[in-house]
């Protein structure tokens, strides 16, 4: 397999025209504020599967021969990638096979076998799930469509640097999440081709920086929980590696902190989902402020697909950050009225309790004492500061409770 | 004051080009498929503050004269009218004035202060504050800018009609939420005016049907939290009702449920912040399937100016209405050992365990049991209810609490 061209990209952006949304590339003048940069953001979650994998996925559907198209294809994801194929090959009357882990969300599944591909859900681990997608794809004689290590994918997802090159002229700089190395392999074959100027940099988590390691030659060591399963990739691509050894500036690894607080930007200020690793490349600008700082940078919001309750629970913690929830723990004597004192307290100057927890166990406190666990919701930080220092001029010793 | 023309809209529209955001109106596949509808999405969320206010607000601001500008406007607002007043003025060198009631949420009261508006928190109530700002407007010689009952700012709004009629010309039906009917005044002005065949329906919540009693000239009594408070308004404006009477086909009346359903929406299937009031037309149109199955439909989201803490609970409420999130009573022998049973049959088939409670005081149990409560995630309805049935067939009985 050889690396896609210019030439590649701009066939597969004729190729898939009119199939795929040209998303919208818009500024932000607050994002702007906040970072320093002038910022544009590249709205890749609002494709039809919400992310930007349908133009790598189709562009490599439309160039199967008739006897291809007819026996189908296979794929392996438990995500986006599968959806982007099931969606497309059943537009175009190819059947479809996606190989799912066992422990796949089921809204996921029944996602893409509403798509209208055939779910098979196998293996515990991805890699399990990989080594049964060989052997049907062997046994079955289907076309197997890899995530990002395929030059006719990576030239599918070139064609957003097309679309950039027209959208926002004037870039200096992309920022790119990098998974497999997909998406900014091809972006950057386009971009560095037509306009050798504007510098590209990836974006990895610090759980799996497996292109970051490829590079060096050596193997990851991928370890812990991310928020941004999509780029949770433990392998990069040889094609993709070559690509962006080549024609990427350097690889940020960005925090789940910073990554959290990206994913809380867009929802709270563009009023727009990104999933874990659609807000990677906002979190690299935001670590790396003066990195950028008066430069004209295009985010890629790669995707929007976020489970809910992370979704939620992502929300919740940024107000915790931003001590707007607030968790005091007050050691208090365990006598009638105390609670009440504390609520009245606590209401008398704003705040909005949201739970409240008696501890009577722990042993560093006399048996006649307890502990009082209260949450409660500020307006800002300063007003939360206000609440505690009421409740300490009564008298009480409240400590708060790191996020 | 008179009721805005189609020549006045026109020329809003022309004065306020290339200074409020010409936000896309696009087509939904899926929720399309989910209404029976032909659905069109105008996002006015997309606009700088996030609503449509911007509108009206700054067509009535570049109608001025130069002493008017000179001493400057105010406005009462706890919410979009006064971040789009502060902004416009600003921009335009107008000094602002905006009184918000005294338990308004700092994050609001310091976005508009970013704005550059001088935030003045007075009153207990929107009409104490009303009081307030009626005083301070006449003291200091301001112009004050009503949020709806004033043609400049109807014909403002009415901008949307326009953009409307180029993007979706073939459009049946246009759906837009109420709350003083500044913005459907407007939209109906322009649209009726151009496209008379094109039926234009309101939509307001249960708690506060101000226009719909307004129309019967009654007075209405409004009751109850909402979370679309951006159209819980008391008092229908003069102007608006009589347009509203003339040109609009009929006002759909939403209960809270279908607006939390219609937010989770747009949030996981068009990856948007829609505030409640702003998915009052969604709520509308999936309450009302058969009236509008066929139809091709615009409907109006308005703005996406949510609290984080009320979106993040209306997505988890939505998890429990689709039985995502179940929370079961189990009576159970109050002995070493049960709990960790009850934990291993859920995690066995899949459950994912969020909070355990014992409950040792009911007096409807005999003194040596309890009541566990387990709250568990489930892939989906069907899977949570496997969960629950492995439970009973261990011997369990447990009880589903009503979502």
């Amino acid at each position: 397999m050889h690396a896609p061209t210019l030439e590649d990209i701009e066939r597969a952006s004729a190729r898939i025209s009119g199939h795929v949304t040209r998303t919208p590339c818009l500024h932000s003048r607050t994002l702007s504020r906040l970072t320093g940069a002038q910022i544009w953001i590249k709205f890749e979650n609002l494709q039809f599967t919400a992310s930007f994998k349908e133009r790598g996925a189709l562009n490599r559907l439309l160039q199967l021969r008739p006897e291809q198209r007819a026996v189908g294809v296979s794929a392996m994801s438990a995500g986006n990638h599968g959806q982007a194929v099931a969606y497309h090959a059943t537009r175009l009357g190819i059947p479809s096979t996606i190989v799912m882990p066992r422990f796949t969300p089921y809204v996921k599944v029944e996602q893409t076998r509403l798509h209208g591909a055939e779910v098979i859900l196998q293996g515990d681990t991805l890699s399990d799930a990989y080594d049964c997608v060989q052997e049907l794809t062997q046994r079955r004689g289907l076309i197997f469509v890899h995530p990002y290590d395929d030059s006719a994918v990576i030239a599918g997802q070139g064609t957003i640097g097309l679309e950039l090159l027209e959208a926002v002229p004037e870039m200096d700089v992309i920022v790119v999440p990098i998974g497999g190395g997909g998406l900014i392999g091809g972006i950057a074959t386009a971009v560095k081709a037509r306009a050798p100027h504007v510098r590209i940099f990836g974006v990895q988590t610090q759980g799996y920086p497996s292109m970051v390691a490829a590079l060096k030659g050596e193997t990851l060591i991928a370890h812990g929980d991310t928020i941004a399963e999509g780029i949770a990739v433990k392998a990069a691509g040889r094609i993709t590696t070559q690509i962006i050894r080549t024609l990427v500036e350097d690889i940020i690894v960005v925090d789940e902190t910073t990554l959290e607080h990206a994913v809380a930007l867009f929802l709270n200020v563009e009023k727009t989902v990104a999933e874990g690793a659609g807000a990677a490349a906002l979190a690299a600008v935001l670590k790396e402020q003066q990195r950028f700082a008066g430069k004209k940078v295009v985010v890629l919001l790669s995707g929007g697909n976020m489970d809910p309750r992370l979704l939620a629970s992502v929300i919740m913690r940024e107000l915790v950050r931003e001590n707007r929830i607030v968790r005091l723990h007050i050691p208090i004597a365990d006598h009638p009225g105390v609670l009440s004192q504390v609520a009245t307290l606590i209401a008398g100057r704003g705040g909005n309790i949201l739970e409240v927890y008696h501890q009577r166990l722990a042993l560093d406190m006399p048996a006649k004492s307890a502990n009082l666990q209260v949450v409660f919701e500020a307006r800002d930080s300063r007003h939360a500061d206000e609440v505690v220092e009421v409740l300490r001029a009564a008298g009480f010793r409240p400590t708060i409770a790191p996020p």
